[in-house]
């Protein structure tokens, strides 16, 4: 089988390593776009986004994560949020953000961008609120640093499909 | 901005009414391999899946939700577990099933057939897994009834883009 989709999701890979040259706003703004038309339970869509061009906050944010040099290195990033006034499940909401983050990634490498799906800085959720003078209980669920790519030769490797299938009835 | 991602992404709708026709197993192959694409954290792909089409186990899953007459009314199932054994955290293993079934939901449309995300049925996830005869602590994230599609007018709406944007920095 093939299809422009399926190509698309089979060869996304992270990308961590980008040119300076900046990324256009309305670019970013398809990306989100793309999020949100993820499915969310009961179309609650609890996403919330903040884009980070500022490279002052993006040295501050990449003090928050061993994974720092991605972060100031990216021309862009956007934090991914869930809003707790909207949120009614846990689990789904945080399936929810996967969705839209997936969309997100998608859509980065549909609009010639690469991106890499960063969470290691949830250790620190709170400073990264803080810096962004966002309240508290906003839930930061991932980063996305995004960029134009210096490469596309990225690897990665999946198990076989056979090992992920339980049974067939 | 327009690729055949972005259509895609876009005009991905939940079907919930399916004609009589069977799903090739095939089919059902290369949407559970578009599902593993997804990224994890750690690369740990804690995915796993139950391919179901028996009429028998179908009408004893419908006994586990209000939504019932769809389970019933689709050819397929495809139930989605996390494997604890490599699971290393459970919100961002929650958002990896979540990008994982949204690669899965993209994927059906790619393969012309189509499919709805089911939540509800996790509230009674212990008696899913005893009619699967899986083991207890498989952890149930959703099922997507899957068939070919008796239409394509679903609707969906999202609020404005502004409305998702905290700040742009």
């Amino acid at each position: 089988m093939t299809s422009p989709v399926l190509e698309a999701i089979y060869n996304r890979r992270s990308i961590r390593e980008y040119t300076d040259k900046a990324v256009d706003s309305e670019l970013l703004h398809e990306i989100i776009k793309a999020g949100i038309w993820a499915p969310s339970g009961l179309n609650n869509q609890p996403w919330r986004f903040v884009i980070i061009k500022d490279q002052q906050v993006r040295h501050r944010l990449a003090e928050q994560t061993k994974y720092g040099h991605i972060i100031k290195a990216a021309p862009a990033l956007i934090a991914i949020y869930l809003d707790p006034a909207v949120m009614y499940n846990e689990v789904k909401d945080h399936q929810a953000a996967g969705a839209c983050i997936q969309n997100m990634l998608l859509a980065t490498e549909a609009v010639d961008l690469g991106a890499v799906w960063l969470g290691q800085i949830l250790q620190n959720k709170k400073e990264v609120n803080e810096i962004l003078g966002l309240a508290e209980d906003l839930d930061l669920m991932a980063v996305l640093a995004i960029g134009h790519p210096a490469n596309r030769d990225q690897k990665s490797q999946r198990k076989s499909l056979g090992e992920f299938i339980l049974e067939e009835i």
